[in-house]
């Protein structure tokens, strides 16, 4: 059976690097090439994937991240684990050279006019933003086989999943939802400064960019597909720990919204998913996500509100193991594929 | 000038001790007994007071909890580090003989009716609910000087302290408020659970007790007090830290409640408090309180929703601090004594 | 092809855990059954096992810890994630019905005159400890297939690595070697005290066990077998983390042992080896090998002194996978199937 | 009573801004000025000196560290909590002008030889290296009132107290101690490097500059006075926390060094003070001092080694702490004097 041949771009960061180990372990993709410039020249092993497949050739060792193209013809499909700035002139790029792409980041997942407010730039690829597939599976389904796909946020994925059946179903008002977030620190990606070093991080917990979040906008978009008429409260928080991303979600109760009611539409919906899991409220923890694809999710109501939970691992679910999910995904395959034996770290 | 003696009833927990230290090395008091069964007659400087002043005696050593009415004759003041069920018993005991009491429990917090809903039993001092002064100095003043004061809880302090001056002020609804609050571990108290073991905690992030939360009806009627009609949904979660507390708190803009406005509201509020510190919401953090009596205060606001944050540590301004505050207050003397030396511990 | 069937006896506790999701996704091995008083009755699923092998029947739940040998005639191996004293029943019944078995426990590491000392209990099964092979496959190479394995403890696997290599080809002495070691603290298994409560371990270090800790007799006894008269004194320490053991080790230098030279000595012994890394001695993070498999060692020297370093995840290389290892080795299989996809946490 | 007035320069790196709040919360001290470029004009209580003494004047805001010498006229003794280059200037600048000076940094801790090899540079001002008085009062008593001090530094401190006591009753040999450290991160000082960013720290732990770290001579250096002929191996680790120091040191026993002997040794020697405290092994734990002026020492023996253990919060007795300390001692005061209200973070 061939294997399908993944390159990497930018897999010395922290969701880069998990993409990278996921592919190479994947029983249906062989890693072409990844980039990295601060591992330029090193070899792949030097930097913890055990094993490579026999014969890997030219993935035996990272290359620059300006060669990326250049691979190209060595590979069928490549993951982005870019910028968003970087992200719109390759997502074209590959995809014009007939390539599968996946996206981490938030370069095609708005529409045109937001880029300037959300993310400081004029998309220049604007006619891209249609054809990018919201790479979700459980919600929206698998992209086109010769599609590309905008990878979904950390944020909206621990958002969406617990809110999205709830909307469709009519219990909950599209108006006026309140989501409370807080993630690991690692969904800021590698940092070098003051601000992320471990001493103003370990004992410390605050919020973030209020009202300001670039995932508040992606949340909305998706969820008014779902839905007509949502409006949200975003409010995100930095979390003392490195890998893990937790949702509570608020909204108004629609006419039939009982605690139990909400709590069956999320059993109902994701009882064939192989990573979202229905669970008691209490249930919903970090420590048996994370490290895994798993989302935890939650509902449940009284007469005022109803409270949704979402929880992953920002770096798998939230961005390289559900960018397999959408690769399997958009090949027709079993979604669950190299990414069933990840194992939580601290359950 | 003669110190005033304060006891300490449950100095072996984690507020209780730092309740005993924070007495021991006050200008103005004198510790005069500290109870503990686990310590019992454990020397005091054992468990790191560092220095006790001369001529102590009776404090030199912890006596076990049953005696400590037997030492009331000693103490002019006592601090109850002690579950509600205890602490019901012994207020009125102490408060009979003339004793300051503050309190560190729920047991005179809410109405009695309250009690067996919340906290599991019918409440047998129901007299005394009205008698105790709900301590939160900078809301609800001092305590009368022959007073007892139910010292309030850490989430309360925390929501009620950003929350009142906006509901005073009518810059937001009282109906409807979201209190989605984060609470490092050592709230929950000393703990034999694997539940509460290291391996369960570290990297872990959940909610708990969701609509069912006992501070939930004590931040109700505190802040019903402020501004009739407040309902309120109150959602705490487990912080993998051991000390600090975050409250992030949604609610329903009035007219004229502008983000300028509402921050404004907060700094006249606290304008001479020497603990209460409003700064702008991406300043509010736990590592800046945790250590300290300091409660940092935000608030801001779009068309939508007004957010206000409250952080503080649990243990101080949440507990033992508070305690303190509470007692200078009902004395006559400077609010800040014996608390301005604290120093945050990662700040 | 068909695949071995394995039985994991204690599957709640942390290596229990991995030992058991580690068989579910080997391909050559398939999980028969797995016991929990816990978890008895509980799906596999439900404590996050992602997916099992279609039709794994009897496999589907966890069964009581006292039906474990009932379940024997279901599988062909069994790994005993046992107190030592459970153990040093459950091993020799498992071998006599022919099953291949790996223990976890300190049961038959030691000589038989060790454990009253040691482990506090005679042992009852003296037999078989001369029979129950070493299981350090690195160093004392591969069971027999119809063998029964003492799978090393955390601490020896840390230590040995790194110093076996360097007796071996006398650089160092025997006598005197002192090993500084720090676990995480995962190592003491599930506890449900006090003192490993968050509260107690979060922001503390400690030795403990000073000249008592039962890895003592262990890794003199193994690297006595390398080179006859080795003396030395080892302190545990804990560490506020939850996976990870790190060694220091010092000895004095035999004649030749220079800097090059022990460094040149571990990148030869371990050239070959899929989980057992030399690198520099900066390089010997516990990051890079808390989730994995991987044991990173380092070796240096000066004219007075040999620091060896060893660090892996004590329930992975110190526990669960180890054993497997162990498996695959006995059954002439690669040593590292099913061990390579496996993921560092934090790098 | 008139305060001593004290500047601080370097007030916004950890150690430095803890003395300035040490400083501030003295009850015979007054913070004359701060220096800090990155704090320069904001007041200090922005920066959570809860309260300064009425008319504080100068003090009231952070100026430029450059100015710092401009404001030695304020000023009767001055903390540097500088790198070792700057001190190197800053001492002989202001002991010229007849100010009290503690240095926190290496700078004057070391014969003039040692300074191109240990810290890269030639020492510029010599003449004060023997001038300087190596400030751990316990061992090498209080400096002469019109005195420079060199401040410990943090590792060699933890090492020293618990070592010194042994040399000095022969109870070890000085020749070939080891000494295995651990500390915090916060050691390393504030950090904006990817390296110490807390995904890289947190659940991390590693030895560094192996045989090359410059507190090696220093407690060389230090010990040596006390029993000539020390050789010693210095190992420094990084614990993921981030205050607190560790360290554990082996020595070859004398005749007589029994474990009885070895412990009354340092209970001996440790009576009379307030903070170095003698407990038994299994007490030395980091949370009883971090946030403390407290240092913890233990020791044991057998036939083959003694073992001295030594745990210190780094910022506190290992900095900031120590230079206060050595401040009242030289001033002949009570050594104590606003040091003992600290409160440990974590017991």
């Amino acid at each position: 059976m061939d294997r399908l041949r993944v390159g990497v771009v930018g897999a010395s960061g922290y969701s880069g690097s998990i993409a990278a180990r996921l592919v190479a372990a994947h029983p249906r993709l062989a890693l072409a090439f990844a980039t990295s410039d601060k591992w330029a020249d090193d070899t792949l092993e030097s930097h913890l994937i055990v094993r490579l497949e026999k014969g890997a050739g030219a993935a035996a060792r990272f290359v620059a991240n300006a060669s990326a193209l250049e691979h190209a013809k060595d590979c069928d499909a490549v993951l982005l684990a870019t910028s968003a700035q970087v992200s719109m002139g390759l997502l074209p790029a590959f995809a014009e050279l007939g390539k599968q792409v996946i996206d981490f980041s938030g370069a095609f997942r708005l529409d045109a006019s937001a880029y300037p407010r959300w993310y400081g730039f004029e998309h220049t690829a604007p006619a891209w933003l249609s054809r990018a597939h919201y790479g979700l599976p459980e919600v929206f389904g698998p992209a086109p086989r010769a599609g590309v796909v905008a990878n979904p946020g950390c944020y909206p994925t621990a958002a969406i999943l617990p809110l999205a059946p709830l909307l469709r179903e009519r219990l909950i008002e599209p108006l006026g939802i309140v989501i409370d977030a807080k993630s690991g620190v690692s969904g800021a990606g590698k940092r070098s400064t003051e601000e992320y070093s471990f001493g103003e991080i370990d004992n410390d917990f605050r919020a973030y960019k209020l009202f300001g979040h670039q995932h508040s906008p992606e949340i909305t978009r998706a969820l008014d597909r779902v839905a007509p008429g949502v409006t949200l409260t975003f409010t995100p928080h930095l979390l003392p720990l490195h890998r893990g991303l937790f949702a509570t979600c608020y909204a108004r109760p629609l006419p039939g919204a009982t605690a139990e009611r909400v709590a069956q539409c999320l059993a109902d919906a994701y009882a064939q998913s192989p990573f979202v899991r229905p669970v008691a409220p209490d249930d919903v923890m970090l420590k048996r996500v994370a490290g895994t694809n798993l989302c935890l999710v939650a509902a449940t109501a009284n007469d005022d509100v109803v409270i949704a939970l979402g929880a992953l691992d920002n770096l798998v679910k939230g961005a390289a193991g559900q960018a397999v999910q959408n690769l399997n995904a958009m090949n027709g395959w079993d979604e669950a594929l190299g990414l069933d034996a990840l194992q939580p770290f601290s359950a």
